[in-house]
């Protein structure tokens, strides 16, 4: 199979980009990654959540990469809820192994100011089931609040250990020039911040913004007539689904298919856990990066919260996690974050992240959750 | 690469499925899908263009494939407006071509009764331009009017001469039981219909229905280990998109796109169009089709409307066009149209098409439209 590389990456600062649309914000993401590797893809990915809900606007492929001026070549969307940009880079990566083109733009974008909160929670809450769940008056975070208060249940979690993942976020977020939100916190503020589905708070979830992210994936061949030769590969990538619903699901202290979509990753890439230098991954809310950091082999069962608490994952650990701040402070432009996420990891692994840097970082990981664990992507990158 | 074959197909007969739900409709066909084939899926690809706005339910690639049984494996959503059925079969080749997996079942489904006419409609015109078309108060109809006039005027086609494609697709749906509509028209009742929008009448127009159709596709690996070896092979595909409004294109008595996709497929399956004898192709309007046919390379530029009405294209000639009746009598669920004609032109091929059969048929072609010619896939299928 050929080799896939990451030849061009691009993001938007996450704000309220009151004066831009979806396709401005494509746009903005995708010349920079276009700049970047040095050439035009074959083919174009969008991945977006809320477009067809916010912006009226479906037909995505064809509306960004016709936008873009690409037109007359493969374009499609890929959605997955919040994983729509992990999704969608799997489904690049896929392309590229296939043969049928040589090189891909992923772009995510989510515009989701501009809107009624109400309009915008509803559908985000589109992640989970509309007939088995939102039907019963569950919401999205009322769903997550469930799964933290048994998680802190079973395993004896304080609220001030599982506060010190979203001060980390915060800390992290500081220098990112793209970070939304770039304000230092205490584990103080966010248990004193304000309820918004019992045990969550405020500070425990993520924000709302618009933003877009792209990269430009390459085959080998394409990557030789590169005016630079790129030096990060996609060296495995998973993507498993679980019910939406989690009234079905085998376990609710942890996410099976985080597990599943890791463990395809692990083999593609021939790594293991302790091999990762640097990963970002999905902190919607606190409770879901420490299912995560669980499931995906950094902690035993129970721990993942303590070991972040006495500073495990900070910078200078190895792995460090998020060190984008992640969707807590980075930002969650939903439909985009995977996308963000792999742009992240890449500039990790080539040292010229303009934030906090994970120096001499060989291999990492990026993983994306739609839904409450229903929809989980993960990709591991190398140095190559 | 390795070679990718048809092995199993399900449909649902279209129509309004009171007593169904998305997921009632995708099984039913995912289930015939997968008994046909013998095997149960690696992973799960759901195209549904109006699922996120209809029933508010996205995350589809997980909710179809849990839904299912079919959890921890790789699923997602391709949306391409009323091309996502075509696009999400080009995306499950990919990925068997690519060694991700060796099986994807391909569902597409739409359920579009039920709801207010105008919020479907408003739905179906987010195939088009939000801020450049529909804003202006665009419809989806309205602009494939303005396509089939002009083409009328430039080419001096008459009222007549395109009757005669709704004529044939109502007389081919006649022994289709899947098919919405099995009622024969004249050419008179044609251009008696009511307007929709001049010069689109009513008998121009496609319906609207709920329905599932699947395809389950192997690689050539897995071919071997099944009950009973597939013997349809998808042999080329290709996926090409265009600017999602009118006014951007470059001509406006074609599609381009379709140009575009149709030589990918045909280069990579090594065939002419004089080679194809049987295809489903996208007849959302009258002018779709006949557009279609020559830039497929079937008629020369202002000939396809004369052609069918001379009887080209119909039963016992070669090609046949629409066996199925096509979008205009067989239906159009949107998102799962494309999976539909996939699943149709490999039934033709197998010989066991319930209705219209066309004998003998050895190489066949689907070509699944998005929006008014914006995004558009060709599969070109082969008895292996």
């Amino acid at each position: 199979m050929p080799r896939v590389y990451v030849a061009g990456v691009g993001m938007t600062k996450i704000d309220r980009h009151y004066d831009k649309g979806i396709l401005d914000l494509a746009a903005e993401a995708a010349f920079r990654a276009i700049d970047d590797a040095g050439i035009k893809p074959d083919a174009v990915i969008v991945t977006s959540m809320l477009a067809s809900k916010l912006q009226e606007q479906d037909n995505l492929g064809a509306y960004v990469a016709a936008g873009l001026g690409l037109r007359y070549r493969p374009a499609l969307h890929v959605e997955a809820a919040c994983g729509s940009g992990g999704a969608g880079v799997y489904t690049g990566f896929a392309l590229i192994r296939s043969g049928l083109v040589d090189s891909v733009l992923v772009v995510g974008v989510e515009k989701m100011t501009d809107y009624p909160t109400a309009i915008v929670t509803a559908g985000l809450a589109q992640a989970a089931d509309a007939e088995y769940e939102l039907y019963y008056g569950a919401t999205f975070t009322g769903l997550n609040a469930l799964m933290m208060r048994y998680y802190m249940e079973k395993y004896g979690v304080t609220r001030d250990e599982m506060s010190e993942w979203p001060v980390m976020m915060h800390e992290n977020a500081l220098s990112n020039p793209y970070a939304q939100i770039r304000r230092r916190i205490t584990r103080e503020d966010v248990a004193r911040s304000q309820v918004i589905a019992d045990p969550i708070r405020l500070l425990d979830s993520s924000p709302i913004g618009d933003g877009a992210a792209a990269v430009l994936l390459v085959s080998e061949d394409a990557a030789k007539r590169l005016p630079e030769k790129p030096i990060v590969e996609i060296a495995g990538a998973g993507l498993a689904v679980d019910t939406v619903e989690l009234s079905n699901r085998e376990i609710l202290d942890g996410m099976p298919a985080a597990r599943k979509a890791a463990e395809q990753a692990y083999r593609m890439a021939g790594v293991e856990p302790s091999k990762i230098d640097v990963m970002e991954i999905h902190d919607a809310f606190t409770i879901n990066a420490i299912l995560l950091l669980e499931e995906l082999g950094f902690a035993e069962k129970g721990r993942a919260a303590k070991l972040v608490a006495e500073g495990r994952f900070h910078p200078g650990d190895r792995p460090t996690a998020n060190p984008s701040g992640g969707l807590k402070a980075r930002g969650h432009p939903v439909g985009a974050t995977g996308v963000y996420q792999v742009a992240e990891v890449t500039m990790q692994l080539r040292g010229d992240f303009p934030g906090v840097k994970v120096d001499g970082a060989e291999v990492g990981l990026a993983v994306n959750v739609g839904g409450d664990g229903s929809t989980v992507s993960a990709l591991v990158l190398r140095r190559a």
